[in-house]
């Protein structure tokens, strides 16, 4: 086909179809109806290249790509096989390989060219769905706000004066303003919740080696999972099926990550467990603390049970993931850059990681034997409870609020996400009532490790999405 | 009862049954006979004093609290309790906790006195055993032959020219002496494997976190765990089933502990790896060489299929535990010995730990992640065996010639025994054909992790022991 053709054929395709919004229902309507997969995928790129300007890609894979790869699976979805994720698009975070692109952390001082997507991208994309870009993130994933980037800045999708939340902030956007049907990120200590709960969408953090992290560059390899963004339960849940178990490439995955019930169980009636209202901490939100007291309320209205525990074992896991030697794994996998560029490096990133550089390995070995306790002590603490629930986020800040306090309002919004790795939990984070101008707050279901199917059912339940 | 009463009664007691052999089925023959649980253990107490000088034990038990121990296993055995342990008796390395007894570690400068004992020697005494002692060790578990001791050194227990192996040194001399029923010791590298090797008699190295490690003075948290010796594979598979078991109070006890079958397992016409021929080191050790040759030909004799691999990952992971930042694991639990009394710690031991001090976080990290990846290539190559068989010990060395090269000829007894702990392995080791000097050669049977019951099944139809 001449180039000329092929433009034509591209134009014609996308121009079909064109209300389609990318989710999945809407998407498989249109797929029955006799959609073209490659027009969908088009329209999902066109987005993409709309919103070139904002800040939500650092790169986009070219229209003529995006049309090939939803090409070959079509014509493959004729030839018989199953795909179940056809007609769906999808972004990734800048720290995933994707073969053929830089992969930058969005520090251009550190560009890497992978010779192989990550084993997740390639299995999405063996189900059908088609990468048209990848998203921008907080430096090296170093960050719970989405600043911490090169400019345009990223912003919040339900209002453009607020932050995006981090460290995932593109892949978040990019979901929530409808421009991809679901989108990958990385999380350590909250990175695939805040910005769900910023962006008022979902976010599913699995297990930590539940999801093969092959491809993928580690801040941490004890803490770091890949999560789902999506509009909803159901959709992300689905992407974690398609992307859960066991890979032998992969040292910490999960031996039993196969044996893990990741389908979304009934959550009726479960015991739920919440932190003594005397160690909550909402930094002055008092909308946020009404909305939390809102979806507990709603979570009793619902059935559940809700029980206070003692929430200090958690915040003293929490602290660990910046306040310990942990932070030295940051050296592993880009140490070179940080140390010989630092210049080049964002500035509250190099506060966060530098530290690690003086840390011991006697240090080191007694902050991994303390997560251990720590997981144990998360075990007992939620011994005959379905999940933990807090808010995603104790408070949301303007980008201007975010710029003047860098440091110290990034780490309020770790408060009730960093804790959750190190604790080898599980978590869902699903829009609740509205908060602070009128954005929604979020509410996180954290469970034991391989409990990923329980916090599903007990999100989609107070989501009220149809199971 | 008088002081002196007292005397008499324990005189009267220990009389009775001369004879008598710790080993399990004569103790249990002799109580079915009448034998007085107290006379048994009075018997072992008195063995152990009359070796006092030997530099076998670092404490014994007073003979008093031998004998209450024991008058209060045989009444509540009198009363219909269950002590499937009556009339046998043990001892202890001296890192593990008895309550009221110092631990030393055989470093007088570090001495704690515990306020409990660790679990496994509860778990013993409520199953009827009686300790008897606290037995010398390398100082530290630092090392694998058995003089970086304080003098009088303790000596190999067939030949006394012969060191008898470390750490666990007087563990398995006391049970290879006859003079307890089965030992308990700890290994991070080979030391409840290479004292056993050396001394004739069985040791069996447990899965990492099957057996609780609550109340033992760590090298490692990420490798240590409690070896049982004992004569033979039936009797330290009774003592492991004894101690082993999920413990909530150890962060490092495996979730799945109480999953994994202990219980001795049919061997028959199972697939062994061995190392390829090539790469089998024996130091100049011609006797060994062929005592190694006979024990496999005795093995494809019993009817299992012997085939090459390579040994190179298991090399490497070997030469982690000294060789790297998991050293600096070392200092944790007495680092401040280290460092502070310098000269009063032996200067082999202190050449092997100080190193740790020049470690960085990122480095500890660095062997972390190594150790993972050694775990899965462990997993990989030994996919389909049964398990691996190597020589427990390339070698032996006089206590003279290990005194003159006492740094070398340590890292020699390591050669097959130190990756075992860093790839999650459990092992086995049991005497095979005569070696040097006369002594017996000894076979390791090393499988993945939680295949304890396999191992010890191919151990005990290697030694011919009735099943």
């Amino acid at each position: 086909m001449s180039e000329a053709r092929v433009s034509a054929s591209l134009r014609l395709a996308s121009d079909d179809f064109q209300d389609i919004r990318p989710r999945f229902a809407d998407v498989r309507a249109a797929l029955a109806e006799g959609a073209d997969p490659v027009g969908l995928a088009l329209k999902a790129a066109d987005r993409a290249a709309a919103a070139a300007a904002e800040g939500i890609f650092t790169a986009l894979i070219p229209r003529e790509s995006v049309a090939a790869s939803a090409r070959a699976a079509a014509g493959r979805a004729r030839a018989g096989e199953d795909l179940p994720l056809l007609g769906l698009t999808f972004s990734v975070k800048d720290n995933v390989h994707v073969a053929g692109m830089a992969t930058t952390c969005n520090c251009p001082a550190f560009s890497v060219m992978p010779g192989e997507s990550a084993l997740v991208v390639t299995r999405l994309e063996a189900a059908g769905a088609v990468l048209i870009g990848k998203n921008t993130m907080d430096q090296f994933a170093t960050g719970l706000n989405g600043t911490r980037t090169p400019e345009p800045l990223c912003r919040n999708a339900l209002d453009p004066a607020f932050i995006p939340g981090g460290s995932s902030s593109g892949s978040a956007v990019a979901v929530a303003r409808g421009i991809v049907s679901f989108a990958l990120g990385s999380d350590t200590g909250g990175s695939g919740r805040v910005p769900a709960a910023c962006n008022g969408i979902v976010g599913v953090k699995p297990t930590v080696g539940l999801v093969s992290n092959r491809g993928v560059i580690y801040n941490s390899r004890l803490l770091d999972c890949v999560p789902v963004f999506a509009a909803c339960v159901t959709e992300a849940n689905e992407i974690l099926r398609a992307i859960a178990g066991f890979d032998p490439g992969d040292a910490w995955s999960r031996r039993d990550a196969d044996a893990i019930e990741v389908t979304i169980q009934d959550p009726a009636g479960a015991r739920l467990a919440v932190p003594r209202a005397s160690q909550m901490r909402f930094f002055g939100d008092d909308a946020a603390e009404t909305a939390f007291a809102a979806n507990l309320a709603r979570l009793r209205t619902l059935g559940f049970v809700l029980e206070e525990i003692d929430f200090s074992p958690f915040e003293e896991a929490g602290r660990l993931v910046f306040q310990s030697a942990l932070v030295a794994e940051r050296l592993v996998d880009y140490g070179d850059v940080i140390i010989q560029d630092r210049d080049r490096i964002h500035p509250a990133v190099l506060a966060a990681i530098e530290p690690g550089l003086s840390y011991s390995a006697k240090d080191a070995f007694e902050v991994v034997y303390r997560i251990k306790e720590l997981k144990r002590a998360a075990e007992l603490a939620l011994d005959g409870y379905a999940a933990l629930v807090v808010p995603t986020i104790p408070t949301i800040f303007t980008i201007e609020e975010m710029l003047a306090e860098p440091l110290a309002r990034n780490t309020v919004m770790g408060t009730y996400t960093y804790f959750v790795n190190p604790m080898d939990l599980c978590a869902v984070s699903v829009p609740g009532a509205p908060a602070r101008a009128g954005l929604p707050s979020a509410l996180s279901f954290i469970g034991l490790a391989g409990k990923d199917g329980v916090v599903a059912g007990l999100a989609r339940s107070f989501a009220a999405e149809r199971a």
